[in-house]
């Protein structure tokens, strides 16, 4: 192990030089036209992956974008673990607001600036480089491996369901390993236990059939903006809890026990708000800031448009107003019926004078992990030995559908070792990676790598 | 009158390809990429205008988009009227739902498709022509006349007023006459004696400082949509009626006598209904259609966007909201005092977590006229000639900010003899103007400048 250490430890400009290739490449799933990208990305990540020493490396189609699959099982006796990544990427408007362009991995202050580059793909390829230094330094891994990198996380990865039922076999594996999820904060490494789900809806409200000129109809026809806001006005009380009757019916409540822990958590409120620029953090009354976004579910819009949206001023009405909204979800609320419940509301408090075009884009589940599993805390040890300081358990308000799916179908334990920050951006402009965390990371995944081999390949198996 | 009358009979294809050339500038004053269009259509315009015969065609520039003036003062003892128009038109976004490009003056089905056909280029097109048709028959004019077509009616006509300010007695007239608005239905020619004001607002709501990822941060930040709906519900009680504080203070309440003359009105509601493709048509309770469009003030949101709004879902709490509504005013509200209102409230009910950005884009006041004037009364005359058909007096819920401050500054009576239809889409796509108004138009204005031409200067002067 120490010379897979030393190994990393001298190749850190090479790390962040691929790095910049890997971020050039414009994979966002959301947008049609970048279908050549993500097809370009698989390509070279393919090859990436190839080159370092795995094997069987395949790109998969999907009715969708491609999987990328890859193994390498010479470790007999030892556990398997599969990794799973994605290498699509949000969209990266509004362009304005970037400080360096979004495809040009920058360094600058410490950090490394792209679109990407924390979610997913730098920390996707801290796995890979981590792999490559044991090919490297020892001509083999101390344990077997499997990797699935998906293309479409950032659009609900439907395929990789599929994907997955349709190939359980080749699939198989002692755990699920994912890299995606943040630290508490800089400098404390932290083992991800639990994430929330999420269900995504598009609303269209339609009232006239055409824009119609505010004077001339203004006070005798529906103004489907002026409903719309009516509508999602209504979905909130006053103390921030969600009003759509049923919400909260499946919504385990947080023991006394698990809000102590949280409360001790090293979680710094001031340089949460700092992130986020707010000048006051709002939400559900009677919760701490990390209970809301990690323990409780939520109801927020994500865009919303209608009527004139260009310089100056229209006087119009116009004919539909579009609002784009999810709901992040927490044990044991089931998305999909969450997603009946929000539609059914939606279509009965919408007023009889417009039309509702109600789509559900996505639904994905909430996990939590089995936290005493061997294969997690080699996580946390893991973490240990490659940042040098004490790690701890945490929460993410974010989803991985992917987790709780593998989860709940493969019976298997998830470990989430992430080495994101809370601030970096992830899903707005200026998304950034500490480079430090980039270096770490590599290293703390090689020793995870090695403190599972360590583990006997039943014990890996038993839980 | 005779041989002027069929003058006019004869030219009925002229005047269509003529207003053609004029559609096909795209002359939109809102956007600032448009301002080469903006002078080219001043240019024809002037063009236009001294052909015709009018004099001292002027071409005068603004802080805006210039001003044309024209004159012709041959008829001593003759009433002056100042004809008010405008040759800027709206956007035409959203240009894929035009059926024919919004630019090619196209005839389907006896309507004349373009954008600003109706509003204003049509309009004022028929004055030029009705005019022509005088110095072509008679070589003169049957009254003096002063032309001020501005390029700013859609934008809120701020340097039209300072003009009219310095250039009193340049402008100086016994009435001003307009065509830029409606009949009340095809076949029933129509002075308008009556204007909504109007006063237009945007609000920029800031939460974040940037856009955060919705899992990650939902439930502890302020979304600037999710408040910006909930502050935008609040301006409407369930009676359809504005909640701001000493909104309808000033409001003048329609009398027994008007409510009863609006009722007896053949104001089409079924056909009103089927225009704007609405299932109802709400609006505040207790009046009808005709009060709550012409009687009644109100507050619609003309656009509205924020967080993603591309294809797809994005995970995101966008960093702002931004919403431009308007309220239309009626007799006495004063526009200022009512944006005043406005602005406190909305910075009252915004909640301390976000930031307010509000900016008032155009205040215009409400216009009643003197029907019994001579020159109004004049015009009815005209519409019954030129349409063969009894006229009738309505009022208007746009906005002709420029009439009522004529009216205000100068002291003379307004004459509004629209010939566009309700239903024509003006601001919205696929705006039109029938193509028989267009032509009975030039009849009947043919006819009111006769008709005025009958009535002593003193006469017209002593109202």
């Amino acid at each position: 192990m120490q010379k897979v250490a030393d190994f990393i430890g001298k190749n850190s400009d090479r790390y962040v030089n691929e790095l910049r290739e890997f971020c050039a490449i414009p994979s966002v799933s959301t947008k049609s036209e970048h279908r050549p990208d993500i097809e370009r990305c698989a390509q070279w990540l393919a090859g990436q992956m190839k080159n370092i020493g795995l094997e069987n490396v395949e790109i998969i189609p999907t009715q969708g974008h491609p999987i990328i699959y890859a193994d390498w099982l010479h470790a007999p006796g030892k556990p398997t673990l599969l990794f799973y990544g994605h290498y699509d990427v949000q969209p990266a408007e509004p362009l304005d607001l970037w400080l360096s362009p979004p495809w040009e991995l920058t360094l600058r202050d410490g950090d490394l600036y792209a679109r990407g580059v924390v979610d997913d793909k730098g920390q996707v390829y801290i796995h890979l480089k981590a792999l490559e230094a044991f090919f490297q330094q020892e001509g083999k891994l101390p344990v077997n491996v499997k990797f699935m990198i998906e293309g479409e996380e950032e659009v609900g990865s439907e395929n990789v369901y599929e994907f997955m039922e349709k190939e359980r076999k080749r699939l198989a594996a002692d755990a699920l390993v994912v890299s995606d999820t943040t630290m508490l904060g800089k400098g404390i490494p932290s083992v991800c236990y639990g994430l929330r789900g999420l269900s995504y809806y598009e609303m269209v409200v339609t009232g006239p059939t055409v824009d119609l000129h505010s004077g001339s109809f203004g006070g005798a026809v529906p103004n489907p903006l002026n409903i719309a806001c009516e509508m999602m006005a209504q979905l909130h009380d006053a103390d921030g809890r969600v009003t759509i009757p049923e919400f909260y019916d499946d919504v385990v409540p947080l023991t006394d026990q698990e809000r102590k822990i949280l409360a001790e958590l090293p979680f710094d409120e001031k340089n949460f708000q700092k992130t986020t620029g707010a000048k006051q953090l709002p939400g559900e009354k009677g919760y701490t800031v990390p209970e809301r976004i990690w323990a409780r579910p939520t109801l927020d819009i994500n865009g919303m448009f209608g009527g004139y949206t260009g310089e100056g001023a229209k006087t119009v009405i116009g004919s539909t107003a579009t609002v784009k909204f999810s709901t992040r979800l927490v044990p044991n609320q089931d998305p999909d019926k969450i997603a009946r419940l929000v539609q059914a509301h939606m279509q009965r408090i919408a007023p009889p004078s417009v039309n509702i075009d109600f789509r559900i884009l996505s639904t994905g589940k909430w996990w939590l992990a089995p936290f005493d599993h061997p294969i997690v805390q080699a996580g946390k040890t893991a973490l240990e030995k490659g940042f040098g300081k004490k790690a701890v358990f945490i929460r993410e308000g974010g989803s991985i559908p992917l987790v709780s799916m593998m989860y709940e179908a493969l019976g298997k334990p998830c470990v989430l070792l992430g080495f994101g920050l809370p601030d970096e951006n992830a899903h707005a402009p200026n998304e950034r990676l500490n480079l430090e965390n980039y270096l770490k990371g590599i290293l703390s995944i090689a020793h995870f790598y090695h403190e599972v081999g360590q583990l006997p390949g039943e014990a890996a198996r038993a839980a």
